[in-house]
């Protein structure tokens, strides 16, 4: 934090553009733009690119992007200097991740994972097995019923941290610390986490995680995602996507594959640009504010609309945790009507989203939301259940993307 | 094309934004900024992200971005409607096809390639070949040679058209004939033909094809790539990159994977929707204008450039093909010299590139690129080369990126 902080809401609310009429609750699927972020990019696409076109790669620092951005999101998420790469997007990033880990365990064949784990994080798992071909298989526990599972034979255990649907939040430090007494290397996704609540990859001993910045860290649609190698692996990690921006000499134009050193090697393709110029602006407003604050507002803020809606509604069940330490920052109910209910809601401006199969989703994002919106959004809530206006057939059923 | 068209360089040029002092040959490497892309991008972020929030993925199309924009490409390299996809990076487009095509030869082991493919291309088939671990190796040819390797032990033929240092062209509809003849499958690599040339997928019977779109296509550093699957094979191709947006139903959030149908499939995560803003801006020239247009004055313009060097720089030794039919649309010479010549070329505003060991590259990219720059662009290498301005030791040695 080069520059004076920023204190959660009170300074940073007016760094976001929100349109008048919305209370936005689904920064934990998009974030918010933050306000520099189109100069920026307008900079460097006339300014970088326009004119200084290819030059631009070392001019304007295109080349080392990756690098330099990476370093200020390890602050985020307690990393080490030099251990986060960008690039791809998190399902690519989770593969890269679990091919490496797999390679470290090869005589073990079963990744543990549990069913709340977001579904592309399955879905590259299985690919990635099926690559294989060596008989490996996917475990899926129930959330709870993970720690039971942890043995000798589990090769990787793959979560994520905060489940996307009921914001239940896994024990970071003690589940990578139980693996690790057993052998097994750890993939954390941190998809619900980076920018959620403080995370501490070097004090619980993390082996490889990954993250995507479209959520919290608000830099846009498909921004590019993040990888973090523990740097007591970087340097033996198998690079699975082995692509020339990871190699050792990449301007060497050599005909055979030889890795960089470090995190580098996971670099596959050209860098996109534009849209980590976007994150960088927004990182300007993460570098200046201080984690801790925005979990005690968030655990604040989630703690307010629990008690809110459960006392307006009480036909919404909540599915998240109540303890702080258990949960992430979002707040989410099941309730039978919930796909029209919030399509109701969106009509009325309060953005939330759905999760099927009943999960009405709340995100708590302190940067841009306070208690006045968290209640106004529980008044909404309470006129759209008790109105039974998720019963009218005309609301019509169309679903978000995560 | 559903506007008038526009004649190329006398309509195209004042669409490009290219800095005074600069005749730019580059643009095989990243092509010059179309004048719309800034307002559209801005759009983008302030009216969709910004206002629309969430909603834009339904509201404005960012869902089917990636197929919507492929429509457009698959005009450009003559692939059948709904056949090409977009995301990613050239790198992991060139892997799934790669890893797909495999999939289709189950029996055979070896990816034949040449020593002119692009370094990327071989990295990635060599990190997949390891994951497959199943006994594959990849074989290069020298590229004049690889007609001859053909045989029916060959799994895979996986080349790209132009090679990215002499601007070789290999015939793309003899070599995939003979390939299919032995029941090879191929994988094309059209990184400097799409947007270069016209391009004839379906008429060439293609497998699998990939290109990236920063270079001759202008959308930007780091632009997403596209995807080719034949529709033939769309149904059966596995996807390895198995992400949850390839997924038949990606919001039923199911804990299995079930591919979607077609080119769908090959989507991996989040597109990277600010970048793809980019390419549509970009295209919307490209819609306008006729591909056989922007040959013609390729090769004219590339005749000139050989004319003028040849007979002002005698040391300087062709390395691209003279025939027509054999080239790509860049102009390459070898010279010893070159590293500096070229440091020297660019501190006096001609931007070409350097590929190791020795060639100097100049890219033709009639939309921005007439008579007129290609002789001032000869008469600096002459004064460079003459004046033995590449002995100059205080030229400082950087390297641009492809």
């Amino acid at each position: 934090m080069t520059e004076t902080r920023l204190r959660v809401y009170d300074d940073t609310r007016a760094l976001f553009h929100l349109p008048p009429d919305v209370i936005y609750l689904d920064g934990n699927s998009l974030g918010a733009l933050p306000l520099g972020v189109a100069e920026r990019v307008v900079h460097v696409i006339k300014s970088e690119w326009g004119d200084e076109l290819i030059r631009a790669w070392n001019t304007a620092g295109w080349y080392v992007q990756p690098r330099r951005v990476g370093g200020r999101i390890a602050r985020l998420i307690g990393a080490e200097v030099g251990s986060v790469m960008m690039g791809d997007t998190l399902s690519l990033k989770v593969y890269q991740a679990l091919a490496a880990a797999l390679d470290m365990n090869p005589g073990r064949k079963v990744v543990l994972s549990d069913t709340g784990n977001f579904p592309t994080d399955l879905y590259m798992a299985e690919g990635l097995i099926a690559t294989l071909g060596r008989g490996h298989r996917l475990q899926l526990a129930a959330p709870e019923d993970v720690e039971a599972h942890l043995s000798d034979e589990i090769a990787v255990l793959y979560l994520t941290e905060v489940d996307y649907r009921t914001g239940r939040r896994h024990d970071m430090a003690d589940l990578t610390a139980k693996a690790h007494g057993l052998g097994i290397v750890t993939v954390w996704d941190l998809a619900h986490s980076a920018g959620a609540l403080p995370v501490d990859l070097s004090g619980v001993g993390a082996d490889f995680a990954a993250g995507c910045t479209y959520k919290y860290l608000n830099a846009g649609p498909g921004a590019p995602a993040f990888l973090y190698v523990a740097p007591r692996h970087a340097d033996r990690a198998r690079a699975a996507l082995s692509g020339w921006m990871g190699h050792a000499k990449p301007f060497a134009f050599d005909l055979g594959y030889a890795p960089a050193g470090g995190v580098e090697r996971m670099r596959v393709g050209t860098p996109p640009v534009l849209a980590m110029a976007a994150l960088e602006a927004s990182l300007d407003i993460w570098d200046r504010v201080d984690l801790r604050e925005v979990r005690a507002r968030s655990l604040a803020l989630g703690d307010l609309l629990i008690a809110e809606v459960e006392r307006r509604c009480p036909s919404l069940k909540l599915v998240t945790p109540r303890a702080h330490d258990q949960r992430g920052s979002q707040v989410s109910f099941a309730f039978a009507g919930g796909y029209a209910a919030m399509q109701a809601l969106i009509a009325r401006g309060v953005i939330g989203d759905f999760r099927a199969p009943d999960i009405m989703r709340f995100g708590i994002t302190p940067l841009y939301i306070g208690e006045a919106e968290i209640i106004r959004a529980a008044e909404s809530i309470e006129e759209v259940i008790s109105g039974e206006v998720w019963r009218l057939p005309e609301y019509q059923v169309v679903n978000a993307v995560t």
